[in-house]
């Protein structure tokens, strides 16, 4: 998978993607991220991408022509399966669509920063607005982050064992169950017995129960109820 | 307002908080961020820090050892408004949770990795589990940076202008309107004449129908319909 990002704060992105599972992905050659720095494409010598809203307001509005000029170059490379904006308004990521964006082999990345980016950058090449939460951000940029991390880690591969991202939390509709690890007690509190059994089936079906009760206390929303 | 992280990948966070609104507010003096590098209270010279999940199955713990020593050093130091574990279970974190969290003196939030934090670390020490959101990360380091960023950038003088923060989305109940900047026309795209008519009453009645109009169809459920 090949992952374009742009962004006007490209050194925001270095430690994200420079360190864990989404390094490892790009040292086995399973993903390749390339971060593109919006100021390339200023519209003049001092560097200027950003310009005053029309209509009055605070808050620097990203232009259009930087933007374009930097998707155009991109889309003239290659095809995308998404030309994706992170926005608080955009439709909100939820695993089903990160399991999508997985199968993607090229997907294109626009970070808004300060109050936003022109309206029409969205209309002429916008695919997919997304959101990482109900919440606001001073940008994109994390939100990227976080979209990246989501899809690279669930790559053929990038994993050590893939068991481990199906039994993640959402990927069955349930939280995922408490978990344990040494030592089997730590001030006075116990493993429960159960873990320590040995006893396989058992332990799948305490653990199913743990998740499904989990689940119901705290996101019943997922169950349908 | 104080951030301490207890993380063990304390890289991950390094350009996140050294660039933007986040490296402006401690620059200011308005908010001091603390990374804890959790190999440094390993159990062993080896730098061990986690283990194999009791009951079978992949993936690793982080111990309680390592973490129970870097939280009980610093909550030995100060008293903090909050002990947060990012974790996808958690309380899913919206707006409202993040203006409250803005009003603390002091955070402590901890960061799982691999696949999570024994659960006895839970019981003793958590007084609120967040989730950025419904999907699975490698680790709690990019939820870290996102609740501390949505945050930061809400304390009084970050901004640069303090009503930049109040017209964003979600403050309100409704997402932001659209929002333009020159050139007037682009690509045969012109700017809705409201916006360059200078009539400012008009221009708030035509963005709150905007963002009332966006807000309907794209999030009926922030409008409780």
């Amino acid at each position: 998978m090949r992952v374009d990002i742009v962004t006007c704060q490209p050194e925001l992105l270095t430690s994200p993607f420079g360190v864990s599972i989404v390094k490892r992905a790009q040292d086995k050659g399973l993903a390749e991220i390339h971060v593109h720095d919006l100021r390339q494409f200023a519209i003049n010598k001092h560097g200027q991408i950003d310009d005053y809203v029309f209509g009055g307001g605070a808050g620097m509005v990203l232009r259009v022509e930087p933007i374009a000029a930097c998707l155009d170059g991109l889309l003239a490379q290659r095809s995308y399966d998404a030309v994706i904006y992170m926005t608080p308004d955009g439709e909100t990521l939820r695993q089903p669509l990160v399991n999508r964006f997985s199968l993607a082999q090229n997907l294109l990345i626009l970070c808004g920063h300060y109050k936003g980016i022109d309206e029409r950058i969205r209309k002429a090449y916008i695919t997919h607005e997304i959101s990482v939460g109900d919440y606001v951000l001073s940008g994109g940029e994390l939100g990227a982050a976080i979209l990246t991390d989501a899809v690279v880690r669930l790559l053929p591969g990038v994993l050590g064992n893939e068991e481990s991202a199906l039994s993640d939390s959402f990927q069955d509709n349930l939280l995922a169950p408490p978990i344990y690890t040494r030592p089997a007690e730590w001030r006075g509190e116990k493993v429960p017995d159960i873990l320590l059994s040995g006893n396989t089936p058992q332990i799948e079906i305490w653990r199913h129960d743990q998740a499904l009760e989990r689940t119901r206390q705290r996101r019943p929303d997922l169950l349908g109820e």
